[in-house]
């Protein structure tokens, strides 16, 4: 179902607004023991939830990560806050793997993509 | 007034809502010309903008980048979208630095950091 090691060729689409935006920021810490495994048990989690959108992460080497979430409303966001796995891995992420976080829970207002015209090759997919 | 090449020792602070989450999410060309020279302007440029409160960056070598910036209203977002200089950095962008980008502009509703207790020695200024 998921490839995890392919690269994006473009970000989330912009969606239909509204829908809504979470922004996690995170640094972390030298521990990162199964840190890679329960990353990769969320995004695949994250994907039945009814109403998830889509996932963009960066990865600074050494530095910031940032993870943005997008879900179509309210109650998408409540199912994936509060389901069992995914509130584990935050106990475990603040027990080891995260020296600091910021959490931006946000409603979409307005959005717009950009996708040069020579890449028309592979729209993303509607 | 800045130094952007000081690593961030902890993201953008979880402020009061509401206030206003940008998130710039991009894949770059191969064309980097004057990228960094206009990215560093842009930097100090919107710290001048009255409501801006912050920025955070995460680069993914090769992949993804995602720039979220924060401001306290829609004003301040405004003033920032109309500034020319910075619609000029953005026709350049179309023009030459981006392959893709997608931009969501969304009123924050919900927001909490986390720090750890042994990083406490230098807390975020509020």
């Amino acid at each position: 179902m998921s490839n995890h090691s392919e690269a994006p060729v473009a970000p989330v689409e912009a969606y239909e607004p509204p829908y809504y935006v979470a922004v996690f920021s995170t640094v972390r810490t030298p521990n990162q023991n199964d840190y890679s495994e329960t990353n990769a048990r969320m995004e695949d989690l994250v994907k039945d939830v009814p109403g998830f959108l889509g996932m963009d992460h960066a990865q600074t080497p050494g530095g910031l990560g940032i993870t943005v979430s997008y879900f179509r409303d309210a109650d998408a966001l409540t199912e994936w806050r509060t389901n069992v796995e995914h509130r584990a891995a935050q106990e475990r992420g603040r027990a080891d793997w995260y020296q600091s976080y910021t959490l931006h829970v946000a409603k979409a207002e307005r959005s717009h993509g950009f996708l040069r015209a020579e890449a028309r090759q592979s729209p993303t997919a509607g």
